[in-house]
């Protein structure tokens, strides 16, 4: 097998060749989504490191890697001995390979890169960025082709209906909706590039990617018709016949980039410059006046419908019964015989697989045993696999795909007794958790105006995490999904009733232990008073919160509550649901503190 | 006199003149500040409205005035009769004229301004909203002038030197920090369009404005040499000759945009987008490239020296001196005879004169009571000026210019006997003011992180107040002046160690009463921890805080020992200026709650 430094060497060489200064590789696929499939996975191939998050940059003296707080541990050991540095910010700011670039690029320097997978809202943040540097761009550049002899092809399985029970709005309503917003923004194209955004207005989902139920495709909407690009054979003929109906034409996902080259009778077309990437961007003609804002399917799905809300909750059921009956497992287990990371995570498949409309799970499970949990990304691999010891901080963040709907959960349990600062840390992030779960504010309230509520506990002892206190959630789509979250980026996005939201502070110890406490919350209408409609959170999320964790005398009364009518709840909506040793034991588990 | 109707009715006669579909005004200047000369108080002249922010656009059929929630109660008794509508936005959205226009304009029309008074930040929100309309823009059309007859001339009062023993650098040193900037981000004209930022490379200050000490003026900073757009006379002999030394050029004001026009030499200029008037911007050779950001004094005098921030200590004292005299002699005459508003804001004036190195106010004096006070920037005029009565809510928020600094407080304390909801308030106003006061953050950390902290108290109780929690404040300059603040805005700006900031939450009942407690913070390094620098603030202002408004039942014992510490401090560094019956009384003030 070629390794990492070989592959180097191979790049170098086609960058001189190609009077290539710079070679820029993001970790992103023509949808320029989180989740991508393997043929895109270009990093991984070439550096070894797996996470979600990367950039990757290559001159003939330096080979370098960024990526964001949480994968800096993990990203040190998978990138050993690879001939690529991890890159690490200083202090809190973001890290930022365009920095590295304006500090290292010569005056007239040229940089190449893939324009397919390259969102042209990069592209112009790193033009702006080496505005003095006078460098060229070579936008259409692929060297990693003829070199990466077997990369996987792209993925053709089937895509499939969605019914309207857990959709809960028809295909035909959508598509006039988005058409009734293209009206209001006097836009007669919207480009549509995130698959997502192409599942919920049709209805359909797909089986292209490990852990988001899509279809890889294109959708381009006019006022009468709709452009799907996928390939028809993913299609079923019954699904394919509908889509005809309405009329959505089917046409090859390699045929993208000319049709939109070849719409010129149009005169204004609607896209998102963080999914679109340089090659379709490039590839509208002149006379086209390019409207840019986030795309419509994007912000009305963020506001989940009734029929949504009621099947989450229905799911949320589902998804507890499989958590508890794993707690109760792995507590029962423990004592018997060793259980290592992987046999959990492959413990909690098993577990929501026997719950109805599963499809999958929703990321990569992290089960992660005392100093892995404190990479807050970690994945056990079979290298890394660890025995869960007599004592020490068990972590398990994860998440399944159901019919009708998705979920992401966090527990850090303690196995044996934890120690002080174990439960000091666990009560101070559960004190963020709590305030953030029992949050009212004014509407109008953007998501990083509440991310202090989940640290404000930490940071008053000189503690934090680096990663957002929460993501928004998609519907039997992507397990992260915007346009909203909880972070302390500047996100415009206001937090609106309807709107799924992860609530996952965090505290990590290098070397020693993590701790994360996440549930899924929606945001729901509270009082309206004189100064306006105020809004809140209900958590819907169901798994009792290990007590043993806890020391009480950081809780005030209010958090006491919060904890004590959770746990009822949970012990409540999942007993019914439990055998009676099961009952029992979360019984114990859900009692007040 | 003319009034606002005829004036609509000769603008509107213009309009039709010129096919000018709509004019828009802005309340700015050519420096694009807050704080603008008579001259350019269009708005006032006008329409009638005093507020310090505000738009206004006319079409033949059409003439609103675009304001912030501040000022909302006081346009609309303003405006009334004038011809001209105040627009008021839904819910806590910003206000924005754009989107009226987006709304209202047919495609085609022709939009004129002023380009003089005009950021080019500005037009370009506008085409942005507007790029749909397939309008045109006017960008030179002064309407003004020729029919605003008895309109001011532009102030002309001499400048002076801020000695060193205040400013703590040489102006040498400070503009040699610039140029250093300047290298870095490889620009070799950097033009300067903010008096303040001027006055604080150059250690000047001057008497253009009434309540900044500034000379207006342009810069435009090369390698070797400054060029000083300002009237000549205004400096004085010594000055002029110690800034002559410094290769500082001295030309006329008016010819900024002919010099900028003539700088063909040069390759790129750095300026700020939103202090940059469009007619300057336009004026700058198509050949040199140019850099936007916000200008490198900006953010070097956001950061405090320690000369300045031991003068701001001192500085608080006088304040605090004129202050706690001025509350003991209401207390004393309200009894007595009969006070007004009006007579208040001349006896705090009257007291901030007793002190050395005062310079004048800051800020309009706000005398407010009860009604009056629920107006956030109420202003007593001689038609609204009540007089203080037995009972109710007295709101008095004023500031000083001195030569070592400059402050901005507010407080509110009770006549007669309050009732149990102001009481209420004023409480959870002061629990948001103490958790802002109390801040422990990471380094990184934003303003609008940090704004729920001084909101938090009053959303639970379904409370809020429309403008921002703390404003940057300048040094013997600008009141308010960023880049820093801490507010629901997203303002990148991180908060620094040496920022300068206002603490100053409040809530405002329309037609009953408002409560606003501020004091002035600084930012300080705190601990360092594994998870990096901390942050946290001083609060310098000194005056007491009316315990007679607070519910002490509503406060926890850490907000109480912070009422308590801050109540003591005021003492010990007040009382050695008071006199016996002042002492007692301030020590009767600040007793322990």
């Amino acid at each position: 097998m070629i390794t990492s430094a070989e592959k180097l060497a191979l790049l170098r060489a086609a960058l001189k060749q190609n009077s290539i200064s710079a070679y820029i590789i993001p970790l992103s696929d023509p949808h320029l989504s989180e989740n991508i499939p393997d043929h895109w996975k270009i990093i991984q191939w070439l550096t070894g490191f797996t996470g979600s998050a990367a950039t990757v940059v290559i001159t003939d003296s330096f080979a370098g890697l960024w990526t964001d707080s949480r994968y800096f541990i993990q990203a040190k050991k998978q990138l050993a001995g690879s001939g690529f540095e991890l890159v690490v910010p200083k202090s809190f700011q973001p890290s930022d390979y365009t920095q590295w670039l304006s500090e290292n690029i010569k005056t007239g320097d040229r940089i190449a890169f893939d324009g397919r997978s390259f969102s042209i809202a990069h592209l112009r943040k790193l033009e702006k960025r080496l505005e003095n540097k006078n460098v060229s761009f070579e936008n259409n550049r692929d060297l990693i082709t003829e070199i990466w002899c077997d990369r996987p092809l792209m993925p053709a399985k089937m895509a499939w209906d969605h019914p309207a029970e857990f959709s809960g709005k028809g295909r035909d309503r959508k598509i006039a909706e988005v058409r009734e917003q293209m009206k209001r923004q006097s836009v007669d194209l919207h480009l549509l590039t995130s698959a997502e955004d192409i599942m919920w207005m049709l209805n359909i989902r797909g089986n292209d990617l490990d852990y988001s139920p899509l279809l890889l495709s294109f959708a381009l909407i006019s006022e009468k018709q709709i452009l799907l690009f996928t390939d028809y054979k993913k299609i079923p003929v019954p699904l394919a016949s509908d889509l005809r109906k309405l009329n959505i034409v089917i046409l090859p996902y390699e045929e993208t980039t000319s049709a939109l080259s070849t719409s010129t009778e149009s005169s204004s077309i609607l896209l998102t410059p963080s999914a679109t990437s340089v090659t379709l961007y490039n590839s509208i003609p002149k006379s086209i006046r390019i409207i840019e804002d986030i795309s419509i399917p994007a912000r009305l799905k963020s506001i989940k419908n009734k029929t949504e809300i009621k099947n989450i909750s229905d799911v949320m059921v589902k998804d507890g019964i499989a958590l508890v009956k794993f707690f109760f497992w792995i507590e029962n287990i423990i004592a018997q015989f060793p259980i290592t990371e992987i046999s959990l995570a492959h413990k909690i498949l098993e577990l929501r697989l026997q719950q109805k409309d599963f499809l999958g799970p929703s990321f990569e499970t992290i089960t992660a045993f005392n100093e892995h949990s404190a990479l807050p990304h970690y994945v056990p691999s079979a290298e890394s696999d660890s025995e869960i010891g007599e004592n020490g901080i068990l972590l398990i963040d994860s998440g399944g795909q159901y019919m009708g709907g998705t979920t992401d959960i966090t527990r850090t349990i303690s196995i044996g007794v934890p120690v002080s600062q174990q439960k000091k840390d666990f009560t101070l992030v559960l004190k963020g958790h709590i305030a953030l779960a029992q949050a009212k504010f004014p509407m109008g309230t953007r998501g990083y105006q509440l991310d202090l509520l989940a640290r404000k506990a930490l940071w008053e002892r000189g503690l934090n995490y680096g990663h957002g206190s929460g993501h928004g959630v998609g519907y039997c789509l992507n397990v992260h999904e915007g346009p909203q979250n909880i972070s302390p980026a500047d996100n415009k996005t206001i937090i609106e009733a309807g709107m799924l939201i992860s609530n996952e502070p965090g505290i990590y110890r290098e070397g020693e232990y993590g701790i994360r406490t996440e549930n899924l919350i929606i945001c729901f209408e509270d009082e309206e008073t004189e100064f306006g409609q105020f809004l809140c959170f209900d958590t819907v999320s169901l798994c009792y919160i290990d007590r043993r964790l806890i020391d009480k005398s950081l809780l005030d009364y209010k958090e006491i509550n919060w904890l004590n009518s959770y746990h009822s709840q949970v012990y409540e909506k999942l007993n019914p649901y439990l055998s009676e040793a099961e009952k029992v034991w979360l019984k114990d588990k859900t009692e007040p503190v």
